[in-house]
């Protein structure tokens, strides 16, 4: 039985992502399934449940924690998909990598865009929203 | 003469803190001027007067890239300041820490919140704020 | 009333260092409350609570991943504190940092050996174990 | 109509490879305007134009810096092709992933090495220089 | 003529992966024959070759110190494999990616199981051990 | 009995810093001799002792490499004092930090700048060298 954060986890991850819950636990239930379980108890169950900022907020400052990590572009892409999912513009995403330049340099702003390049591209492919104009 | 970005600069850094401009100027104008300048030019003049995010937002987003470098403590100590005087809650700083833990580490996390612990402590003695009940 | 987690998290930390559970609740309990019930919960009651590795491989671990992080001070001088107490030595605290050298570099190898060779006299000076001949 | 640091970054980045900056327009302008400007404004119009450093000791320490971040293959494979084009050898570039083996550790310099090998055997490709005896 | 120090770099190499000596001087012996002799001379030489910890616990924390940098991704796949060849089990590679999470962050921890998993299914391929069940 | 690379990296270390190789071994030979032993013969004895690039351009990339990693401050001081030493211009070393700010962010430049102000402030009262009008 899934502890109560566990649930409360599935929960926030699929308000960002539609069934990310199911797809966390496939892809690291069978070779890594404690470490699977934080991502949902701790990181969603956690740390995106607890109040005080908004989701929108939280969204924002892990986008700009993944970018300033520079070394997490699978996380990255998957983060901005869902800060696009809950209403973040792709304006928005840009503006946060754009200030991100003067602290933790440029090559990780240009990274950090083209990551959102790329998740701007398949979306568009997918259709998932409004192409900008 | 000071160009244009440079008095833009100027302006919005003393939205952040009062009289930052002259500091910034009298403590790196005559070792590094030109790094000086583009503190103001570049970093007050173009990334925070840029449209887009509001000037809160902008501010917790340096705040998290900072906190997340790890070491960057002296920029870190004076843009949780920063955030402070134009309206960031103490609770918002220790809360972008707290989400910190699980991107960048706790380590990254609790050392955010001890430098927050040490600014709100230099606030209390100089009574710049409210103390939280 | 605590969770679990965090009784199971207060007995562990104390296994590395006595008494470690209250001095983080009053770390930090007041200024990030839920922050310190993670250390407690999460660090503590999942992470060096899961069977797999043993005590004392993971606090080797955790020296050599602060060491690596650079950034990490505190944190290294409490884990190297641990680590002495439940029997590392302080020679293969030194192997550790020499192994280092290689993958993150001397400086990170050679702060590594400062932080511990504070460690060590802290430690002398309370007598808290037989100094190496 | 274009800055003055704008042309004056313009015509220093195609010093370092020609055609680089409609390059740089056509790669960033659309997506993130404000960032192309940046880069041709500051990085190239302010950094690379001021004064002090001749340009080949700029771009040693350019390459230096991002193959110690680790995290900037893009611009580290650009920064060597803008290096062998102003008359850094194959032997210098490896000269210093060499020297950075000691301070940022061996994966880093062999990552250095790796995205240099890659650069030169596109250059091999394009007939850009003579080879290596 | 190779040094004493090679030669037993060499030796320890092939404990870690037979053959390993040869296609460390093939790989970089031609663009960069300096850092070559120094990964087989100074890390297994001298860093693997010096008494203290045993075999294994350097490797682990190799692998910890690795996938900690974060930017390491060939090396960490090199020495997870060298880990698999000299006894450390898939389950205790994916136990130090799930220790590290508290440390160096989700990311870090998620993106080194993401390299073990590819590491294991090239061996399972290749037949190289027992899968396990 | 030392080894030959190990007397041409005392010998080397003390064309830097007059000295300098009875500094290293008395501050690591009795707490980390083999990490002593390192430093002398593979970072002196080795990369600064090999032919390649000039002593000054080595010495102007250490002091970049360092400013980057951001958490190595003493030796970052260090290698500022051995540059100025060698006749690297404290204007070089400011250029140096000028330059990093667009790479390794702005407060990697302005740390760098502080940690270099510092020791010029040193040799100053020691005397060192004639002030800069």
């Amino acid at each position: 039985m899934k502890s109560e954060r566990f649930e409360r986890g599935s929960k926030k991850i699929n308000e960002l992502m539609e069934g990310a819950d199911q797809k966390t636990i496939k892809g690291l239930g069978k070779i890594a399934p404690d470490l699977g379980n934080y991502v949902l108890e701790f990181i969603f169950g956690d740390l995106y449940s607890r109040p005080g900022l908004d989701l929108k907020t939280k969204q924002m400052l892990t986008i700009s924690i993944l970018a300033t990590l520079g070394n997490a572009k699978p996380q990255l892409a998957y983060h901005i998909n869902c800060g696009l999912n809950i209403g973040i513009s792709r304006e928005e995403i840009i503006d946060i990598m754009t200030h991100i330049s003067g602290y933790a340099g440029f090559p990780a702003a240009l990274n950090g865009v083209s990551t959102a390049k790329e998740v701007f591209a398949e979306r568009d492919k997918e259709d998932l929203e409004t192409k900008p104009s």
